[in-house]
């Protein structure tokens, strides 16, 4: 299929190889010519605009940093709506607000087109794989339709409801992801200064209630977890600005329906004060730097 | 083999009970009357003290509500260490504070008898299954030798580290239990107020990051898990007030080493304010009642 | 002086009304016909547009609920812009975040107009009786000349900077008037708990180092002050959303700058609760609910 | 009068020598015979047990660091109890919890002697100025037969209601105090990062709702207010770690009643990682470098 794909940053640009490689025919845009290039490298035609991205394609697939630049892209003089055929349907996987993505929903149908939210979970890791988890918002017959296409990019697509669900389920998860990690370097960090082994207290927690992704697979004290980026000095993860800015966001949505967000906004203070000393580009799992007295 | 054993329960009932059926002699002593019955009409012999009670006993077990039951059941005038013959190992399996554990300890070494402290992990429902896990504090030597004992009412025994470690391992895992209730809680109700379905919701986290046994066991959200307390009105689970104390166990212990507790902290007041308003008996998952508008 | 005010809400009519008094013509404009014609009836006259609001003014006036209020009145087709002459003044006495009052500054600038934030505190009362503080953000001769126009709505007129700091000024001084009183709150409701007298205790904290406005002038526990809201029933006062509003553009900021705001983040989602159980109308000292057991 | 003083350290000390200049003949206990020594120096009885600086005292005043001091000092074989007359009252000034307080009044009742809470707010420097306030906890004939001893250190005696409330007036204000401080803090290092003045903020802040003696009187911006700890560097003020110990004795006594006390809680674990990071003994104020990002 003839597929426009706007966004070509570090999991924009493995997801549109991924397409690629899934027999699909690509034309994509990026403000980078260097990501450019290495799309073109491997078969997809270059365009100049994002309407020229979109003119044409069968489908139009966006993953861009925030609902500013989505807003920027679909409706722009030389945006998507401007080239995009009736009928077509954009996917949206960028992490926005929800009610952003309601938002864009209206205006693609007010323009006679399709849109889900499809925003993902995997990381760069997953991007590259081809293994990410895809949070769909919109309706059931939609969510079939784009099925064939996030095929190409990922394993697990699951249908969250109608439009900007999928980004109520990611950011949902994430805030519990970003309140857990807190809560174990907390409790690791305590654990070390009241004298336990800390690979002990992590085999305990791992087997027991305290039981979580960010203990067993993601355990953020070096060495519990060979795997996880604690090991290896906090690198190449999930780094603390991106969960900030996930943080922002389901603190924003819960200011939005008047919820509080007692434990969710406490996180992201913290993982703000790590942003502020200037550890924002290690892995979010580096915040029981924090409580080990580790100085920014 | 002879046990003496102290504190009859919903935890100390049935885990004597289980020491019974695995063959062993008990002599029992409890301040209910009613409890003591219990355990006669099953075999047991009643003391009228903890010192009867320890008086010829291979081994004594005591589990009790806090630091201070245990300090005088050990020391007061007809206390165990009043009657326990020299070097028979004392077992506390009751969950408090690291630094009485140890304390504990040397107040037993001194006498000529060993000490560990136990505590447990799996509620009422491990302790009549016999399938607890017990965290044990001790040389690696007593970790050995009191493994048959403990076989008889837990199925998980894991070594901890030296005297007081059982506790920590206790204390941090359920500091992490807290926190993460604490951060679904606020999760689902957030989902629910952004007009996701729960169950859908749930499901999307359980196979994500936001994965932990507060959420794919425990799940806060009525309907979620089915076999979880909020499934059936909030009872018959952890109670709110012995979260409190657990929580209250962390941040002192925390306290007590110089370490923020932030999180923690946070957690604690939010269930202070489920305790304060009536609602101490529910099941800790009930916390989701401070987000969802229920009242109390 | 030919002035044009837009906004005649709770604060900006009494303004205006100031304005009439110290011999000011005014031309007005409000979305309310109501609020346009209490001022027509002092004298002033109605404009049907912004824009029509600002032609012919020698100074135009903004009072309007949040920034995207104010963008509009400026920037739309029939805004204030339209139809300012090149030279006039624009004071923008609405609270709205620092960055939005700084490009507002610079979209002034670009049409050949100076733009002042000057952000009031003082309430309802303080508009009706003239005796609001001003905040003025914008060069030293600018604030010189914009004091005689704000002479005659307030008493105390403090330059605080460039543009934009009359808005930094307001969200930090309210950020700490958030915390505080949640702070007061808590302290009088455990004394409560805990047995002292409340006038006893108010008395001691206001002399001593517990000492503030939110004790001294505004406490929120009843009876305590008589001249507080808290004395009759928390009506009549600064509402809890107004407070919520402003911990938003505080918590909003510091992200903005990636400043740690934990105790700001905390007093928002106690606000936040307050409102989300219904009570976001009452004065914002009606957060002593949360802790007095008063259901919503 | 005969008065017996235990307790000589940095606010002892300075308390008993203001009694000897009011023409008190006083018998003082301390374990430092350094501080025993100055004393002595100034006219004192050297007493070699608490016992004896009690036995022949007309009233008997502790100053002491926490309860279990208080609790030794009264209980032990040459403690006060030991050695006092029958009718003799106790004055306790220590800053303690209010149960324990009720307990030591039980304790003196059961011996025949009066008891009083009265702890101070004033500093060292009011000690040695003679200018403390006193908090006094006990029935209203009491009060006023205590008031002409606590005139030879104080300026200001308040009567707090029965015993232990006098405990509840200062941790309550203190409770508030290091809420406040938090927040100033705060709000001041987010002007700071804003862009404006400091002493502009301090000094709108302080003519405005955000006023309080956090602001005004000891504002922790170094340079807002000269006489503040923080224009010499954070010395010489209250220590962090004391401020620390007074938010613990608040969050627990919130504890004991069942209070949440968030805003409480959260300021400690500040203070808290002030304290872990090494700057306990700089002035509470100094809470201010988290924010700022000056390391410890």
């Amino acid at each position: 299929m003839k597929i426009g794909f706007i966004g070509l940053g570090h999991m924009g640009a493995p997801m549109a190889l991924n397409l690629i490689k899934a027999g699909h025919a690509l034309t994509v845009f990026d403000l980078s010519a260097e990501a450019m290039q290495t799309l073109a490298d491997a078969g997809a035609t270059r365009a100049a605009t994002p309407k020229a991205a979109a003119t044409g394609a069968e489908w139009v697939v966006t993953m861009l940093p925030a609902a500013a630049h989505v807003r920027t892209v679909l409706s722009a003089e030389d945006g998507v709506l401007a080239g995009i055929a009736k009928g077509v349907t954009i996917i949206d996987s960028s992490t926005i607000d929800p009610a952003s993505a309601k938002e864009f929903g209206a205006l693609a149908a007010a323009h006679g087109n399709a849109f889900v939210d499809a925003p993902v979970s995997g990381g760069t890791g997953g991007a590259a794989a081809g293994t990410l988890t895809f949070m769909v918002g919109g309706s059931a017959a939609l969510y079939e339709s784009v099925k064939p296409v996030l095929a190409g990019m990922g394993k697990n697509i699951v249908h969250c409801g109608e439009t900007g669900t999928g980004q109520v389920a990611k950011i949902c998860n994430n805030l519990v992801l970003g309140v857990t990690m807190a809560g174990v370097a907390e409790a690791m960090a305590l654990g070390e200064a009241l004298g336990i082994d800390s690979k002990v207290l992590g085999g305990i927690m791992n087997t027991s209630t305290g039981r979580c992704w960010s203990s067993d697979t993601y355990n953020p004290f070096p060495g519990v977890i060979e795997t996880a980026p604690s090991s290896r000095g906090y690198t190449g993860g999930f780094g603390t600005d991106l969960m900030l800015k996930d943080m922002g966001l389901a603190t924003d949505a819960a200011k939005s329906v008047h919820q509080p967000a007692y434990m969710g906004a406490l996180a992201q203070q913290l993982y703000q004060a790590m942003s502020s000393r200037g550890d924002g580009k290690l892995d979010f799992s580096a915040i029981i730097k924090l409580y080990r007295g580790e100085k920014g």
